[in-house]
């Protein structure tokens, strides 16, 4: 990090932690007697609890989105680009919440947990969690913090797809929604590249059936294919040939099974850093709460029939490269929304970055972002003279 | 197979091994000092040989394009669809002729050879074999069955490559080139999803660097792996959404890691399955193959320059919905060519299929085969007489 915490930055930060003892009945049927949320804020709530936003994270995210640990982390959180005093999420204005999800490995309750009912850590007994059980987690945390209403929740990715529940499962307690690079349910291909993911790990021998840590041991070679797969899928086709193109590491082709092209470098190293910092079973879950979420299938597949539910204003954007959450994914839930007759705004941004766009500070996203909160921001302000 | 062998059938096929005892050298620097190559034919070879047809084959191909081994074989030869008396590639007219490639695993010299220098198994020892190797090893097999000069030489994906570089390397040896579902070289994104196979393979503990048959043991996770992920980049998202959708294989979501989705079981099942028939030696090194070929760097990356070698017709086909190579990818070729001042047909097909579109017999794109090989037909007769 920089020797001087930039202006712009929400500066060092503190994560907390919110202990609930309310047994929490989940999607599985399982029942969580106790559990903790790991979270940070940003920008300070104001006295009607009215300017609070919370960031629901992706697969591999966490709640540590902006600002630094500490004057020695090399970077900061991993929305950072997003948030902070002046930016598109302006911590002047709203007091932004993001937590690590139940079944994370960030410091929520999760696999790596103990489970207090046995003394041991929860590994593979650990439930499979929902995108329902997150934001009914989530609610309650709100409760923690004492906030009845957001000013809005924001989401990319499978980020966004808690979004659209909340708007569906508390319509009252959110004004608005903004859910980028997402999709009302995954296609078919999603799930393919799930489960691909999901065998990789499963395969690894040092996967255990996923007991690995009481067999002192970490499926890395499992999990950093799932990663390397995961990270062809985050980027277009054209910026992977623009950030690699056919470079190769040496001069000629060398005729074996080493690093031969640097596109085979970046994915074995950004799938070994993975394992690093990343939990087997947590990937696992968070890649199954992905294949089932299908809001629509509470209401026979008619999405705008259950998002006529929602009563908040809504914000779509999506990314022209992107392949994993195409345009038109977002583009369903814009049409369902409008059939619906629900206040919505869409924008489809010039990106390059495919699916990983949503994470980069592009200037007419973070504008098309910044200008629907502020008018939030208006409102708030409004309701509350 | 049915009772009886149908009437646009070439019947029942012997396959015939030819053995090579002059000395091959390899693009890799090493040579083979004699190998062997299966072959099958279809159709009758004219007085002055110039009715033959080299078909060549795709990454899991082999030298059995069409017709039956036997009565009781469950289906016919990979591409039937198009080879026979009265199809595509016509067998009334046509001397076809399919070989199993250097490298393959089904009969051809390959890593489950034996080295006759070594008299043990090749395995991780056999050399990485290029699209160049076989396009040469393909030449000595037309002049062991005295074809100076192809009518024409036809494949699809990987194949298609081998028939560009038939028509750069031995621009007399061939009138044609049908060139199906190809590129002039590998995408990044194309090569990384080669890694990420590659990477199954070798992370499998059965692998044992490539020596895995003398630890009588193999692969099949790894293999498995690979080969799931290839089929999701053969189907294009709409098909996958179309065969399979969000398909469950139980009324109700179980929660667990069984099989969910219906395309899950396929994937296994697919998967699975391809461990029977294949090698993952032989797997390996046809993805090198693919990542090496590039013919436009024998002259500094200008595609045309190199086809201006070229002297024969050329017919290029893509498929709207193949995404693995794009229709854009056949475009550069044949802009290459137009530019090179070269004759070429272009056929952009509407497929639902994706990549996999090159195997179907979907009429308009049979009936541009044939079109496109009764004028090379025409031009043989008229040549004769």
């Amino acid at each position: 990090m920089p020797d001087v915490i930039p202006a712009d930055s929400v500066g060092i930060v503190t994560p907390q932690t919110a202990q609930f003892d309310t047994p929490l009945a989940l999607s599985c049927g399982q029942t969580l007697s106790s559990y903790q949320l790991v979270y940070e804020t940003y920008g300070t709530l104001n006295k009607n609890a009215s300017n609070a936003i919370l960031i629901c994270h992706a697969l591999s995210g966490d709640h540590h989105a902006a600002g630094y640990h500490k004057m020695t982390d090399n970077k900061p959180g991993w929305w950072d680009t997003a948030i902070g005093p002046g930016k598109a999420i302006d911590t002047n204005t709203f007091f932004v919440v993001a937590l690590n999800n139940l079944g994370g490995c960030s410091g929520s309750t999760g696999p790596t947990s103990i489970n207090p009912q046995t003394g041991q850590r929860w590994e593979a007994s650990f439930p499979i969690v929902t995108v329902e059980d997150w934001v009914e987690s989530q609610a309650r945390l709100a409760d923690v913090l004492g906030i009845q209403t957001f000013a809005a929740i924001v989401g990319g990715s499978l980020g966004g797809m808690q979004v659209l529940e909340w708007s569906i499962r508390f319509p009252t307690r959110l004004k608005s929604a903004v859910i980028v690079a997402s999709a009302p349910k995954l296609s078919t291909q999603n799930i393919a590249f799930n489960e691909v993911a999901r065998q990789s790990i499963r395969r690894d021998p040092e996967f255990f059936d996923g007991n690995y840590l009481d067999n002192h041991s970490v499926p890395t070679n499992g999990l950093g294919l799932a990663r390397m797969l995961g990270h062809i899928t985050y980027l277009s086709d054209d910026a992977m040939g623009a950030k690699f193109g056919r470079q190769m590491r040496h001069d000629n082709y060398q005729y074996n099974y080493g690093i031969e092209f640097e596109v085979e470098s970046y994915l074995r190293y950004q799938g070994e850093a993975f394992t690093k910092r990343f939990d087997a079973n947590t990937y696992m879950l968070m890649t199954k709460a992905l294949d089932y979420f299908d809001p629509a299938s509470q209401t026979n597949g008619d999405l705008s029939a259950v998002l006529s539910r929602a009563q908040c204003a809504f914000l779509l954007v999506s990314f022209t490269t992107d392949w994993r959450f195409a345009p038109e994914r977002s583009e369903e839930i814009v049409n369902a929304l409008i059939k619906a007759g629900k206040p919505v705004s869409y924008a489809k941004i010039e990106a390059t970055e495919g699916h990983d766009a949503f994470l980069f500070p592009i200037p007419r996203y973070m504008a098309v972002l910044n200008t629907f909160l502020t008018r939030i921001a208006n409102h708030i302000i409004t309701e509350v003279k």
